[in-house]
């Protein structure tokens, strides 16, 4: 399960390479917020184990723990020839594959290390293990990238002292670094920008309390928790200039699903008047996807309301819930999408195809 | 503390004279969600004991607890003139007065107890005792009566079938019965409307989850738990025709201050074009009070976010909080305002002035 390592991350990093030991550092978040506890890790079981458990989360940061699995499990082959170590590979990429099946980019992540390793067709083993190092590699370094470009578009949005309020964690611990909806926020932090971010707890899961207190308090970014339903009255006392979130889909319209309770975040941001940007990765645009419409929302158990992460239950038992995972925020209540590739307003339709020409 | 009895109410009643035992049945709130249980009060120190441990909660219910406190006590004096009688009859209400300073309706429900005990002069002791219970009484039936009318009046702007949304708890349990927000919904399941609540959890303190979603499923209504968060995508996906909350103080332009949420609810309803409506008893509407501006919101601990419920803390540690107790809706988003003398619709400064005459 790897070893208990220190690290002076003033951004925390949810997964890196230590290239000097050949090893993985990754973030156990599954003892945030109350523990602060980074693993060292040599071995793919380990690595395998850490998705599994959901040590490391967050669409990017999986994806990118995924690919240096890929590399750790097959740097141990003992394979001589390219085909004996392809054999290998496939071998690594189907175990890494089992480990959390539900996540898309797990697979991207995987098909992408295959795709490379095919390109080195020709090399010896220790050259294309050194190749898929690389490329695991470059898989954080560009989604590190995209993270602040989105960082940089965003903070042009802002100005220095404002309040900012976001929902749920699209932040730097579920990405390679910065996260997307926080990228501004840490970025308008090295410059100086004083923000005041209001972090939504984000119910049923408290992404909000757990993850973006958590990651924010560590940067020492001026972070206040909330629950969901005082984003109105922070949003009337004037606290807030600007609403920051990430995305897990857009349509070709511009509506978004997010987390749960996003869409009535837009509705209050828009009866005070209040700026709401979307910070959208252009692997989350779905211009096959025409609108909100078309988006599957996800039901979730009961229990996730009424018993889970309490001494005891806070509901009657057999009550019924409706437990929707995500919702989706139409696009005329969003002032701005922010992607790597610039800012986009509306209209949607013509904006968001433009970009991808 | 009073001996466990059984009841067989059809709407959960927080407080009734049993007049045969002459002693007072009270709901246990404290076990709520996960135990029902009634305890048998014959003594004044017990009902003392329980409005102090929150057993009983909700102002209405409270000053009804009060009240019969008063008679329990002064029920055993041995005074043999109205003078000694009135010396203890003041010790009594000295004592109860402590149980829970903080509570006005406490002390409203004292007072009043007292002014029957003055215009009792020149009566026998026990002629004063019988009037103290009559008293009490008649309390508990007058607070019944304003919610039966307010249930009466809300009914009256709703349909069968309709999808409901309600915030907090201004149930039964915190009134004599009805209450003032849910009597619409007694009343109408008692006439086959059918309806469908959906009961926002209400965090911090989680009184939708453990309070009405309890009461509702008591009386067999068909109640949905949602947290907080999940009111607007209820709302797109038409689920609600109307929402129904109760309220703590009205000022006379028509702000209402409510246990905090409300305000974004009511922005959510005007959003998606439904009715949102205040219940609220003529004790609530402070024309003293010109506008919300004027309701001092009180702020409570951090550890009601952080950490309360909780097996183990959900927010870093140190984080800061903000948790107002209460928001104001401002009067342009109420469509009407529900009292037991009538529906109040706007322009609120006039309207409401008229009930008054």
């Amino acid at each position: 399960m790897g070893k208990t390592v220190d690290t002076n991350q003033s951004v925390i990093q949810s997964v890196v390479l230590a290239d000097e030991k050949d090893s993985i550092i990754l973030l156990d978040q599954t003892l945030l917020p109350n523990e602060k506890r980074f693993l060292e890790i040599k071995e793919m079981k380990d690595l395998w184990e850490a998705i599994y458990e959901l040590k490391v989360r967050g669409a990017p940061a999986i994806g990118i723990a995924a690919a240096f699995g890929v590399y750790l499990g097959t740097k141990v082959s003992k394979a001589e020839t390219f085909e004996a170590l392809y054999e290998d590979f496939k071998r690594v990429k189907e175990y890494l594959a089992t480990s959390r099946p539900t996540a898309v980019n797990l697979f991207w992540a995987l098909d992408r290390m295959e795709a490379r390793f095919k390109r080195e067709t020709g090399k010896t083993p220790q050259e294309i293990k050194q190749a898929l190092k690389e490329e695991a590699e470059k898989i954080r370094v560009e989604d590190e990238k995209v993270c602040e470009a989105i960082g940089s578009y965003g903070l042009s949005l802002l100005q220095p002292g404002w309040g900012i309020l976001t929902h749920c964690n699209a932040g730097t611990i579920a990405t390679a670094k910065f996260g997307t909806a926080l990228a501004p926020i840490y970025l308008g932090k090295a410059q100086g920008y004083n923000f005041k971010v209001y972090a939504d707890e984000t119910r049923p899961l408290l992404q909000g309390a757990r993850l973006t207190a958590w990651e924010l308090k560590e940067a020492d970014v001026d972070v206040t928790l909330i629950c969901d339903n005082m984003a109105s009255i922070v949003m009337q006392e004037g606290k807030v200039q600007a609403v920051l979130v990430g995305c897990d889909r857009v349509a070709a319209n511009g509506d978004a699903a997010n987390k749960i309770g996003t869409s009535g975040v837009a509705i209050l941001a828009k009866y005070y008047g209040i700026p709401f940007y979307v910070c959208a990765p252009m692997s989350t645009i779905d211009m096959g996807c025409k609108t909100g419409k078309d988006i599957h929302i996800e039901l979730r158990p009961d229990e996730e309301i009424t018993s889970k992460w309490y001494v005891q239950p806070m509901a009657p038992a057999g009550v019924k819930t409706y437990n929707p995972s995500f919702d989706v925020t139409p696009g005329d209540l969003i002032t701005a999408i922010i992607t790597e590739k610039g800012i986009v307003y509306p209209p949607y339709q013509e904006n968001l195809a433009a970009i991808f020409k």
